[in-house]
């Protein structure tokens, strides 16, 4: 049987666990060590670290304190890991905690986080998604049910002093450029939240001080939030300090490209079961700079496709410049509005592209002044038919079902 | 045997032909007509007409007249369609013309056209490729063949008036914030190198002078450069005008999402075989802005990738905030970088990543303050094994061979 | 452009083409010959050489001269190949006489052929097929449509004097023990139908007397109407004589697993664009006796199948031991039956058996003593649902087109 | 949490449990009771009960008693299911028991059950295959890793007294046409090694005395043996008793088509989660005489193969009659004498088809008089290239490892 090298209990706050932080940080030290070839397992809080609950009630979506997040396990030290090397992480398998079975997915209030089309949908909503075997369906969505694309949201090693340092400088650059900006442009350190393993003292007060926040992926990696890189993928991960530092988190059973509901795909508790080995001096050998993959052999086999096409021109007809995230935009504006003629709210359908193994593809960057950003939303998970015909739509839901919403107070 | 409505010589200019034009505008007359439910064959010239040659000799590339692209075969008139209607079509088959078994791929001047990386490949360099039947390879790119994705680079129908009208007022707009940028922001009419089909004297100069440039992707599909729509694939394209007006060129043999290198994919002559239909009032039936599509049935299953990560830090260290254009750029860097380790210039890199059948998936969009991009790279395209390993990498190409550049004069 | 080497007229007998013979025997004189690395073209004709018309009369099935059959294109000889090598045949393309853009399929009578069915369905029926470019579809079966995966039925090269007396021997060997037996277990030579290429006079008349029948697939390959030996995938061929003496036919636009009606998957003339390269001494060092092969990257994702088993007990309901063939047999069974509750006459689904891209795999083979067989039927080639539900099935035709019949006279 | 209703303990005695049970036959206790609309788990035993152990010694797989196989748990009642209607079951996920991460694949000897090449093999080996996660790998076949396609092997409702007396007589009447044959053609009822499950005393030995081997495959599924019928995947099974009395086990890591080994496929103790539910009156309304499946959207995806064909001659040259299982033998024995030449002996060869996700082919059945099966070998399982090529092949094992043999006493 395989070691279990992190455990969590999901009745336990996540800061009371020494084996988890939610800070990027060299100091931070490692919450146990493995020898290359070995496997283990890892098991991991949700993001958030349980304060989304399983009910009809988005407040607590609303409510939440996003300096706390994320909850990783780690970081796992790995004997001989040297920087410069690269970490092999193969992922053996990834599940659910037998105590969870069920995610969530949600989007922000724009005042507090956020997300891809909050201009759209600027209060806080969610959709509970429970878990049968491979399969997840919610009750605050129905027609819809699929297999899940397993994958940790977040995973990395951990930052050297230089690496941290320029990070922390290049974010707070931004900031700068509007520092008042809701939502804001970036998170800088924020010390009282930060949850640095078994830091204690003026050691945890210092490194608290300048910890990077998880949000962003970085060189490193981190929370990357790339669907594909799923249970039986193997990461090749850049190392920085000794002993590399690997800690992992954010579990998501689906989530589609561009994880455009950013609270978040669909979010659960669980266990990661991964195998570590180097290959020495590996980023200079294969020029590394962030980390490279090979996903899973095991994959969704959702072929069916409806493809929607958005360009880089804004809900106001004002033209920008290849702007590839205001295409892709407007494709799943796109693909939202088609939904609601088969009976989806839009707030529906922009859950269902933020959970469903939907794909997002940079389809053309070179032809201005417009991007071109396609969105595939796969057919096959519906219970009817969403194709377009000479006869259609049908509404096939009544509308007498939504998402909880929880206005600003 | 199938009609031919439109057919192309090759050793006679575009412009002669009547079937034929460059720019989008309402008033061009339809070269031919069908009926809903028919199939025909169009034939059309590469995107611009025949002035890349089949030579060891970039300076074709560098001296192209962008202005006068894309040559368009078409449009085709369909009986009874309306503004409103959705047209139906199906592309059953395409292919190269027999006479032109080849294709290109390139990079522009900085100083004419540029490119995705054009900061990185300012000079103008080209790669030929071979068709062995389904399969390509260049001369200029060794130790690579895949089978083609066969897609139309460009397909839509006329705008009308008003939209006409709202592309050209938007995309001057831009240019006006910067009308000095070299490469530009984006192409205003211009009417010497207009061809407008079957138009002569006052009318054509009237309609030649705001008819649209073809280059950018728009409402109604055109450029959009989506290696996914291709032979097989179902497309549901909005009307503006009555009887439609379908055009179809730049065909493509392969090319990998974004079409980064702009000059562009595998670019070559051919012809298309497809067939038209229409779902009356169907725009508003299903909320139809821009075209979508289901692909096709049929297409290459290079399923075993390596998968690049790029986040929105610039070159120089700056950070940048949710640029997924930025991100796939680094994406790309890295995996230009990657290829070097077996022997690779990085302008074959860049090539390749423009005419293969890459993936650029938006996989992180929601992260401030990076974007995370993906690029994925298919490994059975290669002759030799480029996956990351302890002992490796094996440089498999001594550098004796590249791809031809021609410097600005 | 590439050289078409053997050229072929459907309006011509297609005895009068001495770039085509019907019987397998070495003296047959090459008839073109190639290089190693060469790419070159050759035409077919359909397998009876047009002795199938696009009607609705199937009289011309029941009354078919089988011993003329099946009229290949060849031998090409490829200089330097020798008894003991590998002739490497990648199948760079294939496609329909652009005069032919229709297929055939059915079902022999009884008394003239049979096939796999045939206690079943008696009697000479047929189904015509039009090609729309990739796809095909039937006035006779309606509701279905798909891409083809287009393939010869029969290619390999030709024999030695020894093999082909073992051939010989040991057909005749099965023959003497029910020789009377309708349909006969194997067919013997038969020198009067022998179209041996270029051969004349009395050294025509001393090969077509024990010239092989084409009809079952041997250790050199030859008809073994595999359907995934499609167009671009590269197969392995065993040489016997000096030039290898390469020959092709039976062109099948699409087929299933097993080409149960025998007459036979969609069945075309056509042409197939292939490249040949040697192995020196290939079959000793890999050990190869029957061809092996690689598939081809691109084919159609049909992956939604509804899967039939069946088992190696009879209509009689007597037990059999470990018969795959009876296995088989049942599960065909079992779906012709169930698609004759959504309207399709058994006929309609006997044919859809043999002319779709079904799947037929050996499940188990062991489980004394059933064996047990399964069938895969893709879902997605019908235009409307044939999954079971609580609710149906439902009707979709109404009986009133089936299969045209023609009872033996 | 779902609720475990069977579970079984490894170190308990499969014949101790009471919701277990080795023959099929009507009168069997339901072990447990579900209602249309639940999902549960069942935990099962390997297919032997633990007979072989994880060692270097196959004299187990010699000395196994296979009148005792196979440990089944169930039946499991379901609510309102009645003769006529079709069961419903979907394997939401199938795992192996924690404290059992391994399984074994074997040969019979010739004298004690055989194989399907038992005439090569005639000696029992084994080889043991660790799970890693999702993968699995043996130390007793080096070079292979690959991940499994887990499946019950065995599956179905129980049988009604009229259909259980079908099956006794026609399996005892193809037994007395070679009662003395080894192995035998079919294992009739054996009462002493009969675990009925609940049943004791009279009742018991009476339903012992006739109740049928689980070995076959028969109408109600059962021992199918077909590695796609996997986890993900939905089976209607037809219901032939008042409550449907659903049993599974035989849990299988991995398996090529046809389970030619015998012994099996990857075998393995562990855990099934399903859901059930009704179509009432379905066999009638469908036509359903033995099950049919929807498969799994998860499937492995190793779509490089190698493809060997096989035709029904004999390895002494002599001609069978369109006799798909000799082709398939033939086919499968070129694959392992292929694998021979980069250094596996040919029982690791046998073991890997058998163990790997093979597929195998009915490829030909009407060219008479061979038929033609092809076996696919996936070469992405291997650690080294295993296609033909002009420079090989290369021996990468040197032949120190093989299987576990034990020759007979």
């Amino acid at each position: 049987m395989t070691d279990t090298l992190i455990k969590v209990d999901l009745n336990q706050a996540a800061t009371d666990n020494e084996q988890v932080h939610n800070r990027w940080h060299p100091d931070i030290p490692m919450a146990c060590w493995v020898n290359p070839g070995d496997d283990f397992i890892l098991e991991t809080y949700d993001w958030t670290g349980g304060a989304i609950k399983n009910d009809d009630d988005a407040s607590d979506v609303r409510d939440v304190d996003l300096s706390t997040v994320h909850y990783l396990s780690g970081p796992v030290g790995v004997k001989g890991a040297q920087p410069g090397d690269l970490l092999i992480v193969e992922l053996l398998d990834i599940g659910a905690k037998q105590d969870m079975l069920w995610g969530f997915n949600g989007f922000f209030s724009k005042n507090n986080g956020g997300g891809f089309l909050t201009d759209h949908f600027p209060s806080a909503q969610k959709s509970i998604w429970d878990f049968e075997g491979m399969f997840t369906k919610s009750r605050h969505i129905p027609g819809v049910r699929f297999a899940g694309l397993i994958h940790p949201g977040l995973i990395g090693c951990l930052p050297d002093h230089k690496m941290l340092a320029d990070w922390n400088k290049r974010e707070q650059a931004l900031i700068d450029t509007n520092p008042t900006r809701v939502p804001p442009l970036a998170n800088p350190p924020f010390a009282s939240t930060a949850h640095m393993g078994k830091m204690r003292g003026e050691a945890r007060d210092l490194a608290a001080a300048t910890g990077a926040r998880t949000v962003p992926p970085r060189e490193h990696g981190g929370n990357c939030d790339i669907k594909d890189l799923s249970r039986g993928s193997k990461i090749f991960f850049p190392v920085y300090v000794d002993g590399a530092g690997l800690s992992v988190g954010d579990l998501h059973f689906s989530q589609g490209d561009g994880e455009i509901t950013f609270c978040g795909a669909i979010e659960m508790a669980g266990w990661v079961h991964m195998k570590v080995e180097l290959i020495k001096g590996g980023m200079a050998k294969y020029g590394i700079k962030n980390p490279i993959f090979k996903p899973s052999p095991i994959v969704p086999t959702y072929n069916n496709y409806l493809i929607f096409e958005g360009i880089s021109v804004d809900d106001d007809g004002k033209q920008h410049y290849l702007d590839v995230n205001l295409a892709y935009k407007q494709a799943c504006l796109n693909a939202i509005n088609y939904l609601t003629k088969f009976g989806y709210s839009p707030a529906q359908g922009y859950s269902l592209l933020g959970s469903a193994p939907v794909q997002g593809h940079i389809s053309g960057v070179v032809d201005i002044p417009n991007a071109c950003a396609t969105l595939w939303l796969p057919t096959d998970i519906f219970e009817f038919d969403i194709n377009p015909s000479a006869s259609g739509p049908t509404k096939f839901l009544d509308g007498s079902i939504d998402l909880p919403i929880a206005y600003d107070k």
